[in-house]
Order: structure tokens, then C-alpha cells, then sequence
């Protein structure tokens, strides 16, 4: 079982607008909702991939009712969220039909209380005792403290199972300390951690504060990993267009995917390119063409770069 | 008891933003939530003067379960809605801090089966024994026959029950011919219905096609009221500031309280322009200052129109 952690899911909302008019009153044509969350978009990409995916983190109010809902009647993705008094927020990505351009408005998410946080921790470590890997993803609700990935960090490796992260900004800088087996931030948040706008430069610095390993999504130019053995880059065969929203996330379920079928890094690499070029093509977050990624698996290039520093 | 009838309710949403940027990733640093739809508003302002109000319509899904939880809250509104399985529509305003404007979002609303627009009729009918009055508010959701409005209106008088009919467009064209009490149309949906940007002719005209009062509200110059008897305007003695989102409804409550309580019709104007403009200065829809009302009801101004058309 691979165990995912999302601590501010979402419910996500899209509404289709024929042509978005600020400062004025817009009739939405067309609304749908799904699990939001980075953790959640993961688990369900591993569902996908055949794999026993488990979601953890929390969930609450009449969001958290609806998310869990629509989570249940996903295939593979077990639910162990820990339900909260206050209501999970929501994200409403507003797409202009005639613009093809998307105003993103955010919530800022729920109020965890000490207790909720505690009864959260008590799972945690209930959930891992079974699990193959775990990947601890997104942003903190408020109420949270702001080393949560490094306690979350310590206590999985304290249980002997392998740790992914994926976040930014102070979390990812303090769960960083507490030597997580992987990180894989993007390379705007590995330059705003290190300081370094170069990737490869940027990700040995990342190593150097902790990381065991560094995967670094770098966009259209596919992923770099930087790792105690050497380092590689794989690349798309050719630019794919479409939303990149989630290709991140089912990159990091392609690295935990490959991490726990035991594959060579730079398959890894290549399943993590296929998937989020495969998720570009798709509806949304959380999704991939699996036709896109079949074809990929055999285009993806993989280059060796140099040595580790 | 009071009716109010809101087919199309809606969990309204309030996004405060610092600046809202379009086509970009904007976080929300204030959400807010309260029951919406004209009818409830209209409930909330009547129950605010006293008067035992009971709210109908539609409400489904976590949405509609988050509509409930906030009416059961306030004091005074029964709620009669009937359950539906689609999910009552959100409304979200999206509230410009710097700018000090709003981006209004309105989803569509449910689809309601032929077998809940059954159950709605004979709660209906049910409500009405017993209701001093009736008003019909709003648009309607998709799924409700557009004569919805004079079906419902004949059932109120085939009852014995005053209706209030406030609504635009078809609904409102196809309503008036059903002989409504009053109908409560501002001037852009008089002049869109009849063809005519003259309140006064306006209003005569819609009484000419069903009406048999016509109180039209006309923004910062009050109210216009169109009877048998004759015609009135009311005036608020000053401009008032603020945000007239709901000041309509809060006329309807005025006019509907006066009504049931059997005053003159200068006096229920000089009550719904107080109330409207009362409402401008407080936070949203539904809600009035008070002080403010009190002051503006000494204060209001009324001129006799031309004798009845």
C-alpha cells in the first residue's frame, strides 16, 4: 500500500464562463467538482497504475462531506481522512470559454484544532505500519505548524518506510532538515529554496540540506533527479499541449510508483515524464491519457548527467 | 404566517480578495457563506420585523445541507424547502478589496424531476392553508415549467391567499396574466417586460396585463407604487450609500408586512423604501441596519401620482 498525505485537501470547483467580465455579474454554463488536493490527485493516479493507494490527512464541513462522497465512488483510492469541525476549503477555477484562460481563486482552508492535529498523528502512524512508501504533499491549513513535514518526515522514517515530499516555500525548507528519501519540488520552488536558478546547481544544494534524492519536475523539459549514484534527465519526445494542472502530482505517483516496484532511476523517470505529459492531455488534476502515456513510456529520452557532487 | 417561495435558492459565497487578478492564481483571505435566493432574504427581513415567516422552495445536495444548517440559525424563518437530489447552486461574489468592487459568479442550479416539482406542489398547497400571504421570488432552476409563476398564483387565489409576485422575464410576463395581487418589478424589468422606459406608463401597463397593483422599485428614487386606487411614489430624503445587493427583497418584505398588517399603500411604500434603503447600509442581502430604518421611516417622502389609468 502506497499512503498519501494531503493535509488541505479541496474540494475543487471549475466553472466554464462563455467570456469571464470582472466587475460584473457572470452566468456559469457549466460546473463540475472533484477531490482536490495534491495528495489526493497522486493516490489517484497510483489507483490508476494498479496500485493500493491511501489517502490520508483531513476532511471536514459540508466540502469535506462532498469530496468524500465523489472519493468513495473512485476506484482503488481508500479513504483515511480524519474528519475536522471546520469545512475543508474549496478552489474554483473559473475558465473562460472564448479566452481559453483560467482565474484560479484559492481558499485558504480550515482551522485545525491541537486535538484534530493529534488524532491525525495517531493515524499516521497507524497507516504506516503497512505501507511502501509515503508522500506528504501541498500546503498547510491554518493551525498546522509549519515543521509538520519534518515531524511527519521523522516519524516514517522512524517506521522504516520511504518518505517522498512535495511542497514549498518554509514547509518544504524545514521537512528538508528531517532527510526525507525524495523531494521533488518544481524548479521555481527549488530557485526560491536555494537561491539558484540553475536546476542541477539548485537540486545539489537541495541534496545538501537533506534530501536523500532530488527530483526536479522542470515543465515541458520533463525531470532531473539528483542522487547519491549519479544524475539524469529525461525528456518528452516533443511538446505536449493542454493543462499542465496535475501533471506534478502524477509525476510524483509515476516516482513513488517506480520507487516501490523497485525500477532503476532513469525508468522512473521516464514512467514520471509519461504520466505527467499524459496528464497535460487529460480532463484535469488527478487524471492521465492513458494512450498518451502507453505511447510515451517508449519515446521519453533519458540522458545521463554528471556524477553526484 | 407569511410564504415565501424561492425555486432557485442558493448557498451565497463572498470571496474577499486584496486585488483580483484575472487569468492568474488569486488567494482568498476572507470566505463567507449565508442562504440566498430572493425568497429567503425576503424571510429573513419579515422574521427581523416580527412576522412568523416560512420559507419554501428547493434545497439538495451538501449544498443545500449547508443552506439548512444556516437557516435552522437564525431566528424566526420555518423552513419548508423540499428536498431535491441535485445540489442546491452556489453564487459566488468575488469581492475586490482594493478596487472595491465585486465579479459576481451565479451557477445555474439544480434540475428538478417532475416527481419533485410534484412534491413541491402539494407542500404548497399544504403551506397555504394557514399563509396571510404569499410571494414568489426569483428565477427559476432548470427542469420548472416557465408558467410555474401563474400556476402558483392561481393556486394562492383559488385559496384566498394575496400573492406577491417578483421575478423578471418570461416567468414574470407569463405570471402577470394569472391576476397576481401585486407584482413587484424594478424599473429594467418594467421597461424589458412592457417596452416602455416611463415608470408610470410602465406600470399601467403591466397592470393592463394582469396586475392588479404594480409596485415598481426605482433604485435611489424609491418606489412607485400603481393601484386601483391611484398611484404613489416614495422617496428616501437622501442618496444612501452602500451595497444594494438585496435592497429588493427587503422592499417586497415591506410591502408584504404592510400588507398582512392592513396599512394604507403611502404607508407600505414609506415602509419598503426605509427598509430598502436600510438595507443598502448594512452587510448583504437579507439584513437591514435598523437605526437606519427607524430614522428614514419619519423621513421618507410621498407624492400622490395621477388618478388610476
Amino acid at each position: 500500500m502506497i499512503l498519501t498525505v494531503t493535509l488541505n485537501a479541496a474540494l475543487d470547483i471549475t466553472y466554464r464562463v462563455p467570456r469571464l467580465r470582472p466587475r460584473d455579474s457572470n452566468r456559469v454554463t457549466e460546473v463540475a467538482e472533484r477531490p482536490g488536493g495534491k495528495g489526493l490527485n497522486v493516490a489517484r493516479v497510483l489507483a490508476a497504475l494498479g496500485h493500493d493507494a491511501v489517502a490520508t490527512g483531513f476532511a471536514g464541513g459540508d466540502t469535506g462531506d462532498a469530496l468524500r462522497a465523489m472519493l468513495a465512488q473512485e476506484t482503488g483510492v481508500t479513504d483515511a481522512l480524519v474528519p475536522i469541525g471546520a469545512a475543508t476549503r474549496r478552489t474554483v477555477a473559473v475558465v473562460d470559454t472564448a479566452g481559453g484562460d483560467t482565474t484560479q481563486l484559492n481558499e485558504p482552508g480550515p482551522t485545525v484544532s491541537p486535538a484534530e492535529w493529534e488524532a491525525f498523528l495517531t493515524r499516521y502512524r497507524e497507516l504506516l505500519d503497512g505501507a511502501q512508501a509515503v508522500a506528504l504533499c501541498g500546503s498547510l491549513p491554518p493551525g498546522v505548524p509549519v515543521d509538520v513535514y519534518a515531524r511527519l518526515t521523522r516519524t516514517a522514517r522512524a517506521a522504516g518506510v520511504p518518505v517522498l515530499l512535495d511542497t514549498s516555500g518554509e514547509p518544504l525548507r524545514r521537512g528538508l532538515a528531517a532527510r526525507p528519501d525524495l523531494a521533488k519540488p518544481n524548479a521555481a520552488e527549488l530557485a526560491s529554496l536555494t537561491g539558484h536558478n540553475e536546476p542541477l546547481r539548485a537540486a545539489r544544494d537541495a541534496r545538501r540540506r537533506g534530501a536523500h534524492t532530488v527530483a526536479a519536475s522542470l515543465g515541458a523539459d520533463g525531470m532531473l533527479a539528483v542522487t547519491a549514484d549519479g544524475s539524469w534527465q529525461a525528456a518528452p519526445p516533443r511538446r505536449i499541449a493542454g493543462n499542465p494542472t496535475g501533471a506534478g502530482d502524477s509525476a510524483v505517483a509515476g516516482l513513488l510508483s517506480g520507487l516501490v516496484e523497485g525500477v532503476s532511476w532513469p525508468d522512473r523517470l521516464v514512467r514520471a515524464v509519461a504520466l505527467s505529459a499524459a496528464t497535460v492531455r487529460a480532463e484535469g488534476a488527478g487524471e492521465f491519457d492513458r494512450a498518451t502515456y502507453e505511447e510515451l513510456l517508449g519515446e521519453v529520452t533519458v540522458t545521463d548527467g554528471p556524477a553526484a557532487a
